[in-house]
């Protein structure tokens, strides 16, 4: 099965304790379009400016994504400056240049809107539902953010109530429910419309949360992480991808998506930009999940 | 096999969001012994003061938690006061009044001198040392916080080189080895003597560091969290009191204790002071281990 991405295609300045990224590529649908190529076959609607060389196209182009979508506006492609400090958890926002994202109308290919999963990164609430009025997928996940949340909830839970999966951080989930409890939270924003609450938490792993069962995997342990931007979107294109090339979202296999979305952010971390990813191989994808699956084994009590 | 613990008796008076106990049993000592005392025999070492009642001793008897090594001294019981907020996991001390604990001298009575496995609370690690000198334990357990890595890192390190098993949160073991990432900072721990390294992480879980492997187990993710207090001791009863039952520590056993540790640390949360583990029952553990284990199942990849 293909996804559709909806999302934000950049160029970002990052820099960590370890290292800087400037004008790298980066983005929400970039990160997640190239995890989930490693999946399935990935359709990108994006907006980027006239700064946009076939140089910054090439990653995107070699995994094979679909830019028939991607629209060229006249300005400059949108910008981000970011810092992190050793709490890699926290991203400190120095600059933002919407650019040509400013004015970005998302529209779907004609050709492309039965695509059967569809994957709604983070943008304004209100063109994420603009989007979902152009297409009939079987499968729609989000993503949102803070700011989404304080400026937009309303136009945020509306959207929810036609989106099946939803993928927030902890932080986002506690804010969206006035919750502090993530088992509560969850529950409230499962009754809203998704029937599944995917829990990001970064460096801690990812709570799912579906019918009546939870799941709970641990964030990799990993020697070096050198920027964790794109992660959250890594995770998202791994756990879609993973469900698209199944055909199916039962619990059993959220749990083996979640996995695998975990495994993709794992390794997106490990560099700047998309330098992991851009020479990762399905041996090392495996790989790392049957380590997953060692760092998490434990034996029932005797 | 039995094990010692020698560590506070208190009594706290502690507010969360949720509610407040007063002047209620509290301390290092009593909430790993209680806990640890649904898995193995119990003896404690630690001192209270002359206001210390039959009605504060009521828990550790009734558990069967042998008190031969409670001594009384002249003056009154350590008290501390504290609150957390919404985010349960940081602890704000209001007030800490040392009283009898300001001059503990453990002693370990003579008969106790062979017990197998030995649980070094959190206490002043010259203490822990002078601990040492007194016993012949098979296995030796230490936890510490942030004020001895401040206040005396040469006696924690020295202790450390004669310890088997270490017990620490992350921000702790962060900052004792001046490393942000755990995966680094364990192996540098280990290199200072213990040959496990058990890295607590609050609602995110625990990390087990032995030897070649790395195990992570998330927390559970409940739906009531009345009070934190003597969640990590809790655990650390759970984690040495399988252990001790066992009579082995392999990794496999690590594994399971950690879950064990886990499962106690879960209840002990769902409300103030001891009320939960005091109506604790062991079909209960059973029944949480047994969904610690459905929450973290998956399958291998198709």
């Amino acid at each position: 099965m293909s996804i559709l991405v909806v999302g934000s295609v950049a160029l970002d300045t990052v820099s960590t304790p370890f290292g800087e990224g400037r004008e790298v590529l980066g983005g929400s649908a970039t990160h997640f379009s190239v995890s989930a190529s490693f999946w399935a076959k990935v359709r990108l609607v994006a907006v980027v400016g006239e700064d946009f060389t076939d140089a910054h196209r090439r990653p995107l182009v070699e995994h094979g994504v679909d830019l028939a979508g991607l629209s060229v506006a006249e300005g400059r492609t949108f910008r981000w400056v970011g810092k992190y400090g050793y709490d890699l958890n926290v991203a400190n926002t120095i600059d933002t240049q919407l650019g040509v994202f400013g004015d970005f109308k998302p529209v779907v290919p004609a050709a492309w809107r039965d695509t059967p999963v569809l994957f709604l990164a983070n943008i304004d609430p209100e063109l994420q539902e603009d989007v979902l009025e152009q297409v009939r997928p079987k499968l729609v996940a989000a993503d949102t953010m803070n700011y989404w949340i304080d400026s937009k909830p309303e136009a945020l839970k509306r959207l929810l109530a036609r989106v099946d999966v939803v993928l927030m951080n902890d932080a986002e989930v506690r804010q969206l429910t006035k919750e502090p409890n993530l088992v509560r939270a969850a529950t409230t924003i499962r009754s809203w419309g998704p029937s599944m609450v995917v829990v990001k938490r970064g460096e801690h792993g990812v709570l799912v949360f579906a019918e009546d069962s939870a799941f709970a995997l641990p964030g990799f342990p990993l020697e070096q992480v050198l920027d964790p931007t794109g992660a959250g979107d890594a995770f998202a294109g791994g756990f879609l991808g993973y469900l698209a090339a199944q055909g199916a979202a039962s619990p059993l296999d959220a749990r083996r998506a979640a996995v695998v979305g975990s495994v993709m952010a794992s390794f997106q971390v490990e560099a700047f930009s998309l330098d992991r990813l851009d020479r990762l191989t399905a041996p090392e994808i495996r790989e790392r999940y049957e380590r997953f699956r060692e760092l998490t084994a434990f034996e029932p009590l005797p």
